[in-house]
């Protein structure tokens, strides 16, 4: 298994896109979820689909477990995700000898984009671009879990805010 | 994804033991379980290994999707399973056209013997062989789910019943 350990912030502006890659569209859905594990369907725009694993509650670290998977399959299994089919474009920008993952998000989130960068460790001390704003590891409202199954207070700027009370 | 549509019994006596083959031992654990969905993972004594997902609360056909894996994958998999990992030989019977799948428990459920016949369409009517004994189709008691997770009143022979009240 590869062990999984990122940091994730909130982005302000489109100076980012100065040093992004074109980017790739991947729509994803939860098949399970419980409290210390998911199993998600992910189908990207260049033909790739993958199923995985992941396994752990601390945020910063998880197990994951990946395995590439036919389109057909996953375009099927997207069909029985539970909650929302997540859609976003993912952009690469390389930043100081770290890739950030840019994630521009579609549908029902559009308007949210979230950058996340991979450590190798969990002391590693990527340098942050200024583009980069608030940080939300381990904030899940803004796990793609939370945002699939609508557990978060996560709101898109195209959705009216619900009257209370 | 497959339909898996079949029915379950009990074995009583080893008279099926004649037109059985030698059998493969398997090794299952569950990786997630939810209302209408399961995700399990298996190591065979031939050295395959496979994740499967079935979605589907009918008993009688579930939708399964399966991926051949690497066993020592499976191997780190199982140790990751949610309650107890499984242990049975499968042994495969020809009656009448149809293979029957003979499962002797190991571990825990030493003494349990159970029997699947996988039909083609709901509709099918295989010959009941004479050592099958009382079906226990759709008994989630009987299911590997409700086995790992001891979720159902199951017990093995070798098992004290417990003392209520």
């Amino acid at each position: 298994m590869a062990k999984e350990i990122e940091r994730k912030f909130l982005v302000s502006g489109k100076r980012w896109r100065l040093s992004a890659d074109a980017g790739v569209s991947i729509k994803q859905g939860y098949l399970a979820t419980m409290d210390d594990r998911s199993l998600r369907v992910r189908a990207y725009s260049d033909g790739r689909a993958c199923l995985t694993l992941k396994i752990g509650q601390t945020a910063l670290s998880r197990d994951e477990y990946e395995f590439e998977i036919d389109p057909a399959v996953a375009e099927e299994m997207l069909g029985q995700a539970i909650g929302t089919v997540i859609e976003k474009v993912r952009h690469e920008v390389e930043h100081k000898g770290f890739t950030w993952e840019v994630d521009v998000y579609g549908g029902r989130y559009s308007g949210l984009v979230v950058a996340e960068v991979e450590l190798r460790d969990e002391t590693d001390k990527p340098e942050i671009p200024d583009w980069v704003g608030r940080e939300v590891t381990g904030d899940y409202r803004y796990s793609n879990q939370a945002m699939a199954l609508s557990e978060g207070a996560l709101r898109s700027s195209h959705e009216p805010q619900s009257q209370s009370g």
